[in-house]
C-alpha cells in the first residue's frame, strides 16, 4: 500500500494548462475607469510582457521556460499522498489523496507563480519586484523567487503583522529581501496615510497602493501579485497537472476535488487541468472551499468590483461582497479577501464549478485531526480543503461509497502555531455570517458604463 | 542534470546498519556507580527489551518491523539533493550532495528513531512515554511517534523554553501529547528544585529527572532519549543507507561526508552505513562538526563520564567537556552536548572518524548563503555542516580538485527564525573556546574502578 506517489524530475509537466482554452464563453474583460476594456498597454507599467500576453491568452498550453522548471526542481515535481492513516482514523470507504504544496522552502504553493514571474521580469530587463505582503506567505515567495534570478525585491509589509508575525519577515531578509512596515514615508500613498495616522497598523490596501506606486514609477521595476489575475493561476495549473498524472499511475481519478479558495490561485491551480476532461464529459466535482466569514462564492454577488480595497485596480467582473467589506480575523489570512479570480468567479457563475463555506472552528478540528493521522500541520488556509474533504469522506462512511477524493494541501503551519494555540485555548470564534456588513458593502459597488 | 534523487517506497531499507558489527574493538560498556559494567536488567525499569537488545548486539543487521517502516513512508525515504545552485555560487569543481532530513513532519531526523521507540515500547504493552526537551526538536518527534502508535506521551520542556519557545510547544499538543514546564510539582526531583528556588528557569539535567522518575516508577510507563545510546544511532543509520543507494544510482561515492554531532546521532546516521566500507578498506573521510563553543570531540577528554548533568546515568567512556560543563548560549541548542556517543567517541579515538570545530557566526554565514542558492532555510544545528562543506568546497575552488561532498541536512529552520533575526542584527557571539570552564569542570570527572 503506497503513502507517496512519486513522479521523476524528467516527468514535471513541461506546459501550463490554459482555461479559457476550454471555457463554454470568452472571459470577460478588466474594465478601466471608463467603462471600456483595459487593454494590455494600460499594464505595462508595472508588468512585463510576456506576463500581459499570459494574462490575454487562449492557448490551451502554454510552455514552461526551461529557466523556470530548473528552479521549480528545488521541490517540484511534489508528492501525492494517498492518507490512509486519515481514511482509517475515519473508518471511511473513500480514497483520499492529498497533493503536497507544503514542501516548497516556502511553504506553500505560492512560489510556483512567483518562480515564473520572477523569471520573466528578469528576461525583460528589470532590476527589482515590489509586492504587498500580510502575514508573509507571498512575500516570501517572491523574495525566494527574485533571489533564485538576482533580482531584487522590496516587499511591503503590512505594519500590524510586521511586528506580530516576525518569523516570515525574517525568512524574506534570509533570502535578501528588503522588507518594510508598511505604511511607510517612501511612497505618496504612504506619506498620506501617515500624515492623518502616524500609527496606522497599515492594511493590505495599503501596502498594494504602496508597492504599485513604485513600480509605476521606475522604469526598472515592476510589481508581482500572487494571486487572482489568470496568469497566477495558470502558473499553478502545474499542480494539478501533476495531480493527474500521479493518480494515473495508481489507477484512480477523483470524483470529488477539494481546495481552498482565496483569490482562487491554489483552488484553479488543481482544479483547472481536470476542468479540462469535464470540458470534454468527465464527470468529476471541483469544490471550492472558502470561509463562512467570508463566503465569497457562496454569498457574494456576481458583478464587476475593484481588486483592491481602496479602487486603484481596474474592475474585475466576480463574486464578490464589496471591495471595502472588511472579513472578520479569521486564521486562515489568505482567504480573507473579498473577490475571487474572474475565471473562477465566471465558471462557478456557469453551474460549472461548486463551492462551499466551512466555519473557523470546524477547520481547525480538521487540521488537528490531519496532523494526528498524517503527521503534517497543515496551515489554517489548507484546513478549509481537509474539513469539506472529511464532510465527504463521513458521508461516503454512512453511505458506503468509495468515492476517491483529492484536495490540495497547499501549505504547512509552521508559522501558524499561534493560531492552533489559540484553538486548543478555546479562543477561536466561529464568526456568523456576517450578513449585515455584506449588505453594506455591496452598496458601494462601482458602477459600470 | 537531476536536483533530486528520489528513492521508490519499495527501496526503502529493510534493516538498520548495526556499526559495532565492523568496530575493530568491542564497544567500551557503561559502568554503574560501582564501577561495574551495567547489566540488560538495570535498564528494563525504563526500557523496552528489545531496544534494550538493539544497544548490547554485535548483529550487523537488524530487521526494521513493517509497521515502522509503515509510519516512516510518511516522509521516507527522504530525497537526496545535488546542490548545483550552490556549487555554481561557490565557483568550486567540487560536487556537493546533500541529504534532506528536513522533509519529516517534525522538521528533522528526530522521528527516525522516535518511531521505532514508539513502536516497541507499544509491543512490550507500554501506554506512556515520558521525555524531556529543551527547545522542542525531541519531544515534537516523540509526540509524533508516540501518536501514530496510540501512545500517551508526557514532556517536561525546560521552562524557560516553554515560554520563550511556545510553537514547538504547541506542535506537540498538537499531536496529542501533554506538556509540562519543568520543574513541576509532578515529581519528587522537580518538587526539590522547586521548595530552593520557585521561579526556577529549570534545565535539561532537571527535565530527565522529572521524566525519568516517573517512568522508573509506573510499570506501564517508560522513557525515550533521542541521541547517545547505541539504539538511537542505529534506528539512524536508515539516513546513510538511503544516501549510499542515492548516491549509487548516479555513479557517485563521497569523498567526505559531514554532519553536525552533538549527541551523535544525526552523525553516526549519515556516517556508520559508509564505515562500513571504510573497514573494509575503502578510502572516505567521516567528519562530525561541532560548534567551538561546546568543542566534545576537538577539545574534549576521552574518559568515563556522567551522560546527564546531574550525575544519575550510568557512567560511559566518550570524549567529554564534564558533565558539569554549561556550554555559552549558541543557537544551535542541538549541539550544546557536554559528551558524544561512546560509539562515535571510540571510533573517533582510534583515528577512524575526523571532527572540526566551527564557530557561530560562520555557521549563519553558511546557513544564508545556502538558503540563498538551494532555497531551504536550514535549522542552526545543520548550518554547521553546511559551513564545513562550504570549507571543504572552497579549498576545491583553490586546489582544482573535484570531490565528492555529501552533508546531512538534518533540520530546517523555520522554529528558529528569531536566531537568524538575531544573525542579521549582528547581536550573535562567536565565543571563544571557553578553556578555563572546561578546565575546571573536567576537574570534576567521577573517579571509576
Amino acid at each position: 500500500m503506497k503513502t507517496k506517489i512519486l513522479l521523476k524530475e524528467s516527468e514535471m509537466p513541461t506546459h501550463w494548462y490554459n482555461v479559457i482554452a476550454d471555457m463554454p464563453n470568452p472571459p470577460t474583460p478588466p474594465l478601466g475607469p471608463d467603462g471600456n476594456p483595459v487593454g494590455p498597454d494600460a499594464l505595462a507599467a508595472i508588468f512585463p510582457e510576456a506576463l500581459i500576453q499570459q494574462e490575454m491568452s487562449g492557448e490551451r498550453w502554454i510552455k514552461i521556460p526551461d529557466e523556470v522548471r530548473e528552479v521549480l526542481r528545488l521541490w517540484r515535481p511534489s508528492p501525492l499522498y494517498r492518507a490512509h492513516r486519515l481514511e482509517k482514523m475515519l473508518n471511511t470507504p473513500a480514497k483520499i489523496f492529498y497533493k503536497n504544496e507544503s514542501v516548497s522552502p516556502a511553504g506553500s504553493h505560492k512560489p510556483n507563480t512567483a518562480v515564473a514571474q520572477a523569471y520573466y521580469n528578469k528576461q525583460a530587463g528589470i532590476k527589482k519586484l515590489t509586492t504587498e505582503t500580510g502575514a508573509g506567505q507571498w512575500g516570501c515567495s517572491i523574495a525566494l523567487a527574485g533571489q533564485m534570478f538576482g533580482l531584487e525585491v522590496e516587499v511591503f509589509m503590512v505594519n500590524i503583522s510586521y511586528g506580530q508575525k516576525p518569523y516570515r519577515r525574517t525568512m524574506m531578509k534570509t533570502w535578501g529581501a528588503q522588507v518594510h512596515a508598511s505604511p511607510t514615508n517612501l511612497t505618496e500613498s504612504g506619506r498620506s496615510v501617515l500624515a492623518k495616522d502616524p500609527n496606522s497598523e497599515g492594511s493590505l490596501g495599503i501596502a498594494i497602493s504602496e508597492a504599485v506606486e513604485i513600480a509605476a514609477s521606475r522604469p526598472d521595476t515592476n510589481y508581482a501579485l500572487g494571486s487572482v489575475l489568470n496568469h497566477v493561476l495558470l502558473h499553478q495549473t502545474i499542480i494539478g497537472e501533476e495531480a493527474k498524472k500521479q493518480l494515473a499511475m495508481v489507477g484512480e481519478y477523483p470524483d470529488m476535488i477539494f481546495a481552498p479558495c482565496g483569490g482562487g490561485s491554489n483552488f484553479g491551480g488543481i482544479a483547472f487541468p481536470f476542468f479540462a476532461d469535464k470540458a470534454a464529459g468527465k464527470q468529476i466535482e471541483l469544490i471550492a472551499v472558502e470561509p463562512t466569514s467570508c463566503p465569497t462564492l457562496t454569498k457574494g454577488t456576481y458583478a464587476y468590483d475593484f481588486g483592491d480595497a481602496i479602487g486603484l485596480t481596474p474592475l474585475m467582473k466576480m463574486y464578490t461582497l464589496g471591495h471595502d467589506f472588511m472579513p472578520p480575523g479569521i486564521h486562515a489570512g489568505g482567504l480573507r479577501y473579498h473577490g475571487d479570480s474572474a475565471l473562477i468567479s465566471q465558471l462557478y457563475n456557469e453551474g460549472l464549478l461548486g463551492a462551499v463555506a466551512v466555519p473557523q472552528i470546524e477547520t481547525f478540528e480538521a487540521g488537528v485531526l490531519f496532523a494526528k493521522s498524517e503527521g503534517i500541520v497543515p496551515a489554517p488556509e489548507s484546513t478549509h480543503a481537509i474539513a469539506a474533504t472529511i464532510r465527504e469522506a463521513k458521508r461516503c462512511a454512512e453511505t458506503g461509497e468509495a468515492k476517491t477524493l483529492l484536495f490540495n494541501l497547499s501549505g504547512h503551519g509552521h508559522f501558524d502555531m499561534t493560531s492552533y494555540d489559540r484553538y486548543f485555548a478555546g479562543e477561536l470564534e466561529d464568526y456568523d455570517y456576517p450578513e449585515e456588513a455584506i449588505k453594506e458593502s455591496l452598496a458601494h459597488l462601482p458602477k459600470v458604463g
